[in-house]
């Protein structure tokens, strides 16, 4: 598997394009489409929230009962959540003004929003957006990262990555984007997340290998504990790559499933790390689990605990947090038997063992705390599985941030 | 049922004392005793983190095996959580301590602890603490409120409820104190909290009204969603009032359940209110649900949502955050159906109905929500059961508080 630069423009026969439609942001790419030459198969996971929001009930029913998808249209700025039949129309004019301009199926366009819940849609810019977008796609790399910028909301970074694979002989390419920063704690999937590729897969096989996937990348992070109305991940595979098909339980379809998680942790990972207001990722790795659940469990309640969070941003080794977390997460364990690591790019220090702070020195405990990426490892000595779980800090900035959002 | 002032020594027979030990802070009362005349039946709950507070496992142990307590002996500065076997050893010492200068037996003693994790006591300064609290100890007020603020870590003001109920024709008296600022989202029971009562009660009934009623208060109330690992609620009846035996299903029981509810609530209801860095109470009120269940787990999940709580802070009515709160609590319901209000002191507005937002002024809902006591109403329209949590808002101070607490 090689890392490639790129986005969702990365595999073959995608095209993306990002226009400033001024659904709310001012002065700023606020729409973006993805599209496929060819008509792809699709996979889609949604939240598991039951206020769903309206482009979430739709892009289920085109998920679950279109051959094919071929164009995705995102807006930023406004949700479309809680908005009733009005913002469920808002969808359909919305997939029928995009299938007109494209000259596609309508039931192959999904849709897609992010932004303040409660509001509606101003659906005369959303038309006057799609055709501005049809006429702009492209398929280079930048056209991606255009579509990736357009998607943000209190994102500070646009999210992409992108590797390529080579199945009986023909290589064959994965892409991906997503935005999300706040309202975050997926469970099914994540804020938004597209996923392209150019592989020849079925449309069943796509489904088992991104629902197998997002249990140990996309619902493995956590920002503030909040899932969101809009979760949406969805994965198009258009076929242009021209590998022969993959199969089930076959070394290519590990190949594949190897490279979507590439692309879906990298994705998780970035979120988590852009978390409003965050100066850290905040990472889990439970190790040595008596089950994959379990350590799932135990790595979440950690990256959840806001006082351990709050800790992180005060680069303040306050382990007692981080093994009250694990204690009330719902997994039954010695806390005597199980031991914990600080690690980072400055070093790896013990800090609990025998159900006693350790012996460690609290100024190389916060060199260790005061890198940008920061690594909690709990092994809990009583068996062989592992998980891990992304999160980032509590800081005066998610307060701030969130405090006064609409305005 | 009369409310008024007082707290642990409100109660007939009942003594409190004060003192600065120096177990951690310096300049402050940081040790306190509660010691009744009399022996008392014992009732308690404790944390359901598996990660227990070596006072938790002490205090677990005389509840369940001793027929009497007499004395409590708490601490603030440091947990004696995270101790190991040298901490459960300074419980057994602080008890043989108490019972020798009390002269009363040591299973009757029960002890706490609230500060920082992981830290051992010093127990010399404990045991000369010990001796000048028994020295000091009085019956009056103002020996319980100097006892209720000796036990304060992050919390900014002292707690304290009293009430006088009749009880064939002798006045009963109960009366509590807690302590609870940060770590606050108790599990069968808060952080630490104490209520004494000259009621003549058996120790059953005593503790089937404890348990009854710590799921609508004590476990109604979150500040940051960590459950902590010191969390313990003790109830102590001398029986000097000298009323007939409350007997099950009875006026008479009713009217203890009610004051003892009363306490429960007023103690819980401050904890929340005066969570680390907040600055408004945060209540949220399920109404008409289809069960207790249900309202319970749906009034919870407002109160804990980081979102919505930073909103409260910023007087900002995003209800949208609310309602989907409701929606990720794992409570199925149709989100059309449902209605929102928010109240306060200074009026009620409907803000969400039908779907989407209700007809209402933003100016009017911001007035609404400057109170430092914002309520929620969510009426689920489905059922005639309601419940009740309360919590507070997410500030910068949580942060700053919870960023450097051990230096």
């Amino acid at each position: 598997m090689k890392k490639i630069t790129g986005g969702v423009t990365a595999a073959k026969g995608f095209q993306a394009a990002a226009v400033a439609a001024g659904i709310k942001y001012k002065d700023r790419d606020d729409m973006a489409l993805i599209y496929s030459e060819k008509p792809c198969v699709l996979a889609g996971t949604f939240t598991s929230n039951v206020v769903k929001a309206a482009p979430v009930l739709f892009d289920k029913k085109v998920v679950e009962e279109s051959p094919y998808g071929q164009a995705v249209v995102i807006n930023a700025g406004i949700a479309n959540a809680c908005t009733g039949r009005e913002g469920f129309s808002y969808c359909e004019q919305t997939a029928k003004a995009a299938a007109e301009a494209l000259s596609i199926s309508e039931n192959a366009v999904l849709v897609a929003s992010t932004g303040v819940i409660g509001m509606q849609l101003p659906i005369d810019r959303i038309v006057s957006g799609i055709k501005k977008l049809t006429e702009g796609k492209q398929g280079d790399l930048e056209a991606g990262t255009r579509a990736s910028r357009a998607i943000m909301t209190t994102d500070t970074k646009n999210k992409e990555a992108a590797v390529q694979i080579e199945i009986s002989g023909r290589t064959v390419t994965l892409g991906g984007m997503c935005k999300g920063s706040g309202m975050i704690h997926p469970n099914m999937c994540t804020m938004l997340a597209f996923v392209t590729t150019d592989a020849v897969i079925s449309k069943e096989l796509l489904t088992k290998a991104v629902k197998e996937d997002v249990v140990d990348t996309f619902n493995m992070i956590s920002v503030d504990g909040d899932t969101s109305t809009n979760d949406t991940l969805l994965v198009l595979a258009n076929g242009m790559a021209e590998n022969p098909e993959i199969r089930e339980n076959s070394p290519e379809y590990e190949a594949f499933r190897e490279a979507l998680h590439e692309i879906n942790e990298t994705l998780a990972k970035k979120m988590a790390g852009d978390g409003e207001g965050a100066t850290a990722l905040f990472e889990t790795k439970v190790i040595h689990a008596p089950s994959k659940q379990d350590a799932r469990i135990l790595a979440k309640a950690v990256i959840c605990s806001s006082l351990t969070k709050a800790a992180i941003y005060g680069h303040d080794a306050n382990w007692g947090r981080i093994l009250c977390a694990l204690g009330y997460s719902g997994v039954i364990f010695d806390p005597e038997k199980i031991e914990l690591f600080f690690e980072s790019k400055a070093g790896r220090i013990q800090i609990y063992k025998d159900g006693v702070a350790a012996d460690y020195s609290e100024e190389e405990a916060t060199k260790i705390l005061s890198e940008p990426e920061v690594t909690v490892v709990v092994d809990m000595k009583n068996g062989e599985e592992s998980a891990t779980a992304w999160g980032c800090d509590l800081t005066y900035d998610y307060v701030k941030i969130n405090a006064d959002y609409r305005s």
